[in-house]
């Protein structure tokens, strides 16, 4: 089995960080392919950026030459993913998604903890369409960006650690969701100050993208995620 | 890796056809256990026979004496997973809610059918608790018992296959979810007829659970599954 | 009229308590029985114990041998009461829904104030299945125990007023549900230091008991509390 | 116990045909006086004639010197009940909303059954408003109106009953409120025709009325209905 | 094109400051004419006087005897639109509606900050029904009477911009709408202070009324806003 | 005033006609430009194309030289509004919140006849996120292409005003909102046949423009539409 994990930003460091996350929770016998965009931004925290993710993954997943049999989105809260699911057969999973759904089953409620606050509205408008709010408890802001996240790590697991126990007081979450493509190195540590299950959203794409695969299940092409009908499109794909 | 699938009812037969339809899908090295609760109903068609399976599930669980790293709940929209997740660490999944997850992966909306009229408005409920409503397009009845499904597949198949397909047509259904777990073996015909995926919520409940080992995910107990506090029970476990 | 008034747990002494507390408001002519499960916990703080409470109350209404015209289950987001509308010709009453319900009629919100934490999210499941929660303002614990509000009754009132003082001034609440079959004795006292209406849900089921009968309204056996079909059930009734 | 059952239309015929509605399900030693408003239409379908009701009730109210103890506002889906609570201490009581409240009681959803469509937005709105359009399964016109009633009771029947029974098999409603305050003697034929239980609004409120004053609730003035500020009002009360 | 701005109370002063506040916004051609009605309280602040207002509303319109082209009820929570919609062809557009809507194009939230909080509720009523809650992150009151704002203008812009304030640092607002008839003068010195934009309900409806009648758009007459049957009212019109 | 009309395809002919709808409503005084993207579909009817319609609306704007006041974005239920707003102080508008919105003021429900099925979810989709689905009655597809509006104009017509025709009746919906950029020309013929206010998105678009420059309304930059950080974009803007 094999299953492309695509980063949504350029930064190729970051593609590579995301596969390795996604190859330890793989099974045997799952090769994990990271591909990164061609068109976006170094990293994604506002719509614009989002919007050019949406097409620099879409141009990413048909550049990709070999056969495949699951794509995950690797951008939390990220535009894109109904475009690619038109555009295969193969299950299509994104990490926001897959995050909160697998939180669901561990606990009665949910806290997202991210970066900046201008990404917690994406989050909560892809929840809102996913239909995974009402368990929502919150989606909070660490404010630690992207680039913070790898300058000093332990100052960012502090920021998120007191986010998430102030979801677990004040909000009532029972599970927090790190969102984040970039903070799975970080779930251990947060799980053990918070004491309450931590779940990344890569790990969990992978495993669902597999469990996919596994039953058979590819996507309903009857109505949403119909096949674009044959068109003259302008300067895409990108090459 | 152990996992138990506990049936709702009283009947061995079904157990073990439900532990059948859940090592189809089982990783290799993963050890499908079946129980059959002691107390209880032959068949889980309403709210009584619903309350006796929670505690009949909850009972055959805690009477189990090996060690097992999962627990799936293998009934169509019964009560009782929250009582099984206080009682335990390891992961608790109901079927209901493990095929409603896994069918928004590959579709806007799905519907499920299920047998007889008066099993809709607990399935109904189950998933508004879950979370798992804003993309149900809609419950339906296909008016087999059972009992039915047993004693004549293939007319079976035409009233769930005509359901489902009322589904496509006027709830705008783009994946069916089997909403028995008896179900199992009518997947294929349903999907080749009706041409959309078609989600058993046996099959899913168990790739959701191994999903759950593999992450390392246990049932958050900080608020609403915290272990019950020691008190003197009357008549439970019931041996 | 005889109205059964059915503990949830299987401590005698809140039976009696109870049955007192109903008798105060019943007309006169009204005979109040009170009934305790010989299944269960000795008081219920969570799902488990409230699955036991389900299978208790129903067992213990059936067990009873005397015609009745009413009954009432007296446990505060208890499971089980659609169970015994299946079993049962004449009306049901919870009380958690009875004292939310009559809540809506003299304020614009409501706030419910209970024992502890851990059952805040079962009585929001069961207000949210009964289309209870719109007007809900909110539901906290006073961290007050069942058994904390015999020890020391001037400490929970001093809890629970507190709390109920933060419902009215941080969530607008207008009237204050008592969130526990054995907080009836401490309506005086609340209702006098916040200065808002106080519900207890007892007293608002005995009087929704009495005007169910007195319309001569039972429950409705078209759909979902459908009479079980005969069924050889194992275990049950317990006797 | 003395309750005023206010009409909302000008005809005194119909506010004597709501007093004996009344009278028939009060309690012994409750007395029922119907009060006609001077101000607004012979009969209310709409907003701007509910508008009028709602000042032409408040003002019958008003101008009422005796004592009381509560008061029904009888008009379905009218305007008007939370300015009566303003003014007041004792608890007032809106026939949409009682009714609504009892049907929950005795099914998990109920169809309002009212007479012309150009009032069906007005009970949805007052359901809305209150918190009680969870479990309302349809809001249906039997396009009868007012005067229909009185004028042939049977067809006014039979418009109603196939109605009701397109709410019962269409919407899945397991109990029926009667939408209008004039069709109280319409309850048993319905009742017995459809199968279901059937709640008048008029009888609901009044033992809802009893119960409150019962219980010793009066309406919360701690905001929403805090009494007006004494201010120099035009027009008003009309005399 | 002639817009009739019609006050709630009946203080012609603020009429006329409506009035002042309607023209500035006014396209060159379009006269603005200020209606105080006869009946009700000299300001609304309760449902009582928000019933009042609806009639007394209806009743200023009705008097007036020259051609219009649409019309502005300048009151901010106030019941009454839907009637006057019954009886006009030409638009009718509420300041609260109109300030909510115009808000939610330049900001994903919006927050109302209005005078009294006992105003909050029947504000919250109104967007309620007019589906604007989803983007309303709150209703706050800032505890200065209609009459504070005309005393001490300083003082009512400071608790006014607090309150804002709050909204955007803790409710996540992205723009205010001010909540009250009378607040137009503040707006400029609220943008300023806060930072983000202020709509002012007057100016917003003004131009939605001129936006309406350029586009040709009347109130539809097809069900709910129907013209009233013809019948014989007592009292009403006014005179 | 200049606002800018940008198309959501590629299509020149479209822009222009989209611009001169744009034209029959703007005041004296307003320019219209109207621009085309030079990267997209020359249709859009899904999500990929959506999404490469969000890049080329956003570039296309980039690379307007001239000042301007507002933006109008011209795609019935396509994704990029909140992209734009993050790189513009002046308001943009999107076609389909300006239609719905509008169509509020002037009836309870309003319905969308849009072009194919496949649309439907887009378009539910933006309005959810919209906060404007509350007063939806229905999104109908009338299976008429973009193309089969411009080939025979009178079937077109006969689908549309047959689709519309079914939302009042069956969905009782009170206005009727055409879901597509290029159906304009439509909007008397539906009107007349249908006896509703239609409402056509570019004109009501223009008029919402208009007003929030009249009014001095920018775009919020407080948290969701902050200006993006400045990054080293990849192949953005496209030249």
């Amino acid at each position: 089995m094999r299953i492309l994990t695509v980063n949504v930003n350029t930064t190729e460091s970051m593609t590579e960080s995301i596969a390795e996350s996604a190859r330890k929770v793989a099974e045997s016998g799952v090769e994990i392919v990271g591909l990164t965009p061609r068109f976006g931004a170094p990293s994604c925290e506002g719509n614009m950026e989002s919007y050019l993710a949406a097409v620099g993954v879409m141009d990413a997943v048909l550049s990709y030459d070999q056969p495949f049999d699951a794509v995950i989105q690797a951008g939390f809260g990220e535009h894109g993913r109904e475009g690619l699911q038109e555009l295969l057969e193969q299950p299509v999973v994104d990490i926001t998604e897959a995050a909160a759904s697998m939180a669901t089953f561990v606990g009665r409620s949910y806290s997202v903890v991210t970066t900046l606050d201008r990404t917690v509205p994406l989050i909560e408008d892809r929840l809102q369409l996913a239909g995974l709010m009402d368990r929502c408890a919150s989606v909070r802001a660490s404010n630690t960006s992207v680039l913070d996240l790898e300058a000093d790590e332990n100052a960012a697991i502090q920021s998120i650690v007191a986010e998430a126990q102030r979801a677990i007081d004040e909000d009532r979450a029972e599970v927090i969701v790190l969102g984040c493509g970039g903070m799975a190195a970080l779930e251990a540590a947060v799980r053990e100050q918070c004491g309450v299950p931590v779940v990344d959203g890569v790990a969990a794409a992978v495993t669902i993208a597999q469990s996919l695969v596994r039953l058979g299940l590819t996507t309903s092409k009857s109505r949403t995620y119909a096949s674009p009908l044959p068109k003259d499109l302008k300067g895409f794909p990108l090459s």
